[in-house]
C-alpha cells in the first residue's frame, strides 16, 4: 500500500488536465522530519511530499521519474543541510551521473544550501532521480528539499 | 502611481508578444540598496526590478502573481543574504506554505545563498508570492534576489 | 577544430527533434580539473561538457547563447566554488548585467555554492552567457557549475 511510502498527498494531486497541450511535470520534496543520513550505503531519495504529479511519471516510493514519451525535459533540485556532516547530492540519467551539489563538513558554517538543474533528452523509459552517497546527509524537513520537473517539448 | 511602488521598467516590458503560443511569464529581482529586514513582521517579497511580465500576472507593487488562467506553472526563487541575521523565505500557494529556503545567522560565514523551485497546479485567481518572515533578511541588491515563474502548459 | 575548445561530447546530443513542438534548449556544464580562476580580467565562462543543445544556438567554445528566434526563454545557473576566493557570477543579455549570485572569501566555511534564474525576451540575436569577474573563482570540476536554457515560447 501507499502507506509503507509515507507519501503524502496534496489536494493537488487530483486534478486532472485533459487537454491537448498536456505535458508531464512533478513536484515533490522529501520530509522525513529532520536530517536524513548519513547512511552506510547510497541511497536514492524518495521526494515523498508530492504537490504535482501530472501523467503519473514520478514515483514517489523509489524517487524516480520514467519518461513517459520521449522528449526534453527540464529537471531541478535544490537541498537544505546542516554543517554536521559533508552534504552531496547527484542527479542521475539512468546510470549516469549529470549534475550534482555538495557543502563540505564545517562546524562553523552549521547550514548549507545547494541545487543544480539540467535540460535532458530523453528516451521514453529513461529514468531520472537523485542520489546521496554514503556518510552524506541532507535537511528533509520544513519544505526544504526538493524535486522538480517537467516536459519542454 | 507606479512610483510608490519604487518600480524599475524595463525596456523589454514594452514588447509585446500575441501570438497563439504566447504564455504567462515573468521574473523580477527585489532591489531596495542593500539589506532589507529584519522586520518586526512577515513581509511579501515584492520584487521591484521588472525584466519579464507577459500577460500583467505578476504586480511588482504587492509581490504576488495571481494565475490569469488554470494551468500548470513553474516557480523558482534565489536570494542571497549577509550572516548577520538568519535569512529564510517561503514560497505560498494562497495561504498554504510550498517550498522554502533558509540559512542560520553565523559571525563566521558572512554571507549565504539559497533558492527552490516548484511545479504547481493553478486555478485561475490562485495566487503565488514569497514571504519573508520576521527577524530575518536578504540581501536585496546587486540583482541577487530574484523570483521568476512561467506557464508550462 | 573542436578539440581546441575542450569540448565534451555526450551521446545525447546526436539525438534530433524534427517535430513541430521542438523548441531551443541547452545545458552544460564547465569542467576545468578542478578551481577555476581567479584571473587577471574578467572572464566567460565556456561550458564545455555539452548535454543538451537541440537547435545549436549554445556554442561551447564561447560559451555564448544566441536566440535563434524572438522569443521568451528561460535560463539558469549553478555554481560551486572553494572558500579561498570570492565566487561571483553574472549573467548577461548582451552588454546588460540580469542577474548575479556571489560569496564572500571565507576561510572558515571552504564550501560555496550559488545559483540564479531568469526568464528574458529575446529578439533574434540576442546573446545570453555567464561571466566571471577578475580576482574571483569557481569550481569547475565533478558536474557541479551550470547553465541551462530553453525557449519557453
Amino acid at each position: 500500500s501507499n502507506s509503507t511510502c509515507s507519501t503524502i498527498k496534496q489536494q493537488d494531486e487530483t486534478i486532472l488536465f485533459h487537454t491537448g497541450k498536456t505535458k508531464v511535470a512533478f513536484s515533490a520534496l522529501i520530509e522525513k522530519g529532520g536530517a536524513y543520513g548519513p547512511f552506510n550505503t547510497d541511497v536514492t531519495l524518495a521526494f515523498n511530499k508530492v504537490f504535482t504529479n501530472i501523467g503519473d511519471a514520478y514515483k514517489s516510493c523509489t524517487g524516480i521519474f520514467t519518461a513517459p514519451v520521449t522528449g526534453v525535459y527540464y529537471f531541478t533540485f535544490f537541498y537544505h543541510a546542516g554543517g554536521k556532516h559533508a552534504s552531496l547530492l547527484r542527479l542521475f540519467k539512468n546510470s549516469e551521473m549529470i549534475v550534482r551539489s555538495s557543502d563540505h563538513q564545517t562546524g562553523s558554517d552549521t547550514a548549507d544550501n545547494g541545487g543544480n538543474a539540467v535540460v535532458l533528452q530523453l528516451q521514453q523509459g529513461d529514468q531520472v532521480y537523485v542520489r546521496m552517497p554514503a556518510n552524506h546527509h541532507v535537511w528533509a524537513a520544513e519544505n526544504h528539499t526538493s524535486f522538480s520537473g517537467f516536459q519542454i517539448s
